[in-house]
């Protein structure tokens, strides 16, 4: 097993695909688009990719690739985001003056490092931040990523979980592989025409079968202003009777629509499906 | 009318801004709690936030925001993210070595610049990086920004929209100011229990009164596995009588309710609503 993730060694999608299966190896990539490549040019078995974040919102340019690609979705992993700052080792907290990340984690810890009192850089991403102060030895600077990246480069971490909201949570598709046969979640995306109740017809097909649906979401599609897609998490296996049967008569409403994979659900704090 | 924004003279933000009401003042602000604050303080008149991107989906942050502060939304503003390769006056486009930008800009051009054959650099935002090219004078450097961006730092843009994908939208909520009275679009939250057929019955106040919604977005609570926040934006005045007893209908399946306002929808290629 190799999962192919976006990233430098010790991102956050590294991190995830090591939560996901502990002892994988993994390839990185320098872009999304990279990781669906590596999987279908089978230079990894697997593919992980960030779907949403509890602050930034649903990453639809991944939804899109899953559409382009043939590649199912067999897994799901949730990771905390833990912003961990991290310096050579021996370095002491009140010696450091500047702090090295990715814009957006530096921006999650906004008001810790405005107490801390240090000059902020921005650097292309976290593990790159880790990199820049264990390579070049940086005495006085410290970096923001996760645990994983102080280990790869080893770094010491000084302090963990300095975000300013606890609550930072990225979801990852495991993509390519088996088909799990203890799948108990289903994604699929379709397109509706934007008039009055067509939704609502199209949620009628779970609503009437007590589906539970644990994501939904509307899309603009670009180049047609009056059609959007949506994004389903439905709770059942796709080829649950009452779940087919939903699918085919969402077929008389929907425009098209796409499986994207049915998969176990992550359950936070359980051990890992695919250890 | 003085209008906050987070970021920097010459971000998107003020563009955006400035594309809503074209003559207006700007109030530069580090964090987007600063632009509520800056509206509360009586800093500035009006607020303007970022609220989903076509590539990057939601700032579920600002939706906190909203929902913690008693600002209404009493504009919408859809810009168009054209990322402008700008450089000092007389620079030629072959003379380009290094090129700075916010991770998220750089990457959203990452095929131009491997073609272009330069190295990148992360800043902290877009229009830092237009700053840093024309304050510290650097020849054979350029930055990726807003058009807007090089007319404020005395730039000249050497290629406009080279990003890798033409369709790069985002949407903007402006926030206090006198309530509108050509509004037809109502933007909500409510939440409800993740029970099956939950969502259905919720959205059976609109489709039986054959009023359309233009965005539905679903999100897990933080700390309630089993409650479901929902973003629904209603096209149709709140106090429209039909919209009125929808929403009081609402109010018997959802836990809680609230209108985030009602605005005048964003039209593309029309004049200026604040203009």
């Amino acid at each position: 097993m190799r999962i192919a993730y976006q990233g430098e060694p010790g991102a956050y999608s590294e991190a995830a695909a090591l939560l996901y299966s502990p002892h994988t190896e993994t390839l990185p990539c320098k872009a999304f688009d990279e990781v669906f490549d590596a999987v279908v040019q089978k230079r990894a078995t697997h593919g992980i990719v960030p779907m949403e974040n509890s602050i930034g919102g649903t990453i639809h340019r991944n939804y899109d690739l899953l559409v382009d690609h043939e590649i199912p979705i067999t897994g799901e992993v949730e990771l905390d985001v833990v912003h961990c700052l991290q310096a050579l080792p021996g370095t002491k907290l009140e010696d450091i003056t500047i702090v090295y990340s990715h814009p957006q984690a530096l921006a999650q810890c906004e008001r810790y490092l405005k107490e801390l009192g240090v000059t902020v850089e921005a650097v292309y991403d976290t593990a790159g931040g880790a990199k820049l102060v264990a390579e070049q030895r940086l005495r006085g600077a410290a970096a923001l990523a996760s645990r994983r990246a102080a280990e790869v480069f080893g770094l010491e971490v000084l302090q963990e979980a300095v975000q300013d909201y606890e609550y930072n949570i990225t979801r990852f598709f495991v993509i390519g592989g088996a088909l799990p046969t203890d799948g108990n979640k289903t994604t699929i995306v379709f397109a509706l025409p934007s008039t009055p109740g067509s939704l609502f017809r199209a949620l009628s097909v779970f609503a009437l079968r007590d589906i539970n649906l644990s994501k939904l979401e509307s899309r603009p599609i670009r180049g047609r202003p009056w059609e959007y897609l949506f994004y389903v998490d439905i709770e059942a296996r796709r080829d649950d009777l009452p779940c087919a049967r939903a699918l085919t008569q969402l077929g008389e409403f929907a425009k098209w629509i796409r499986v994207l994979g049915t998969y176990k659900g992550w359950e936070r704090g359980k051990v890992q499906p695919g250890g």
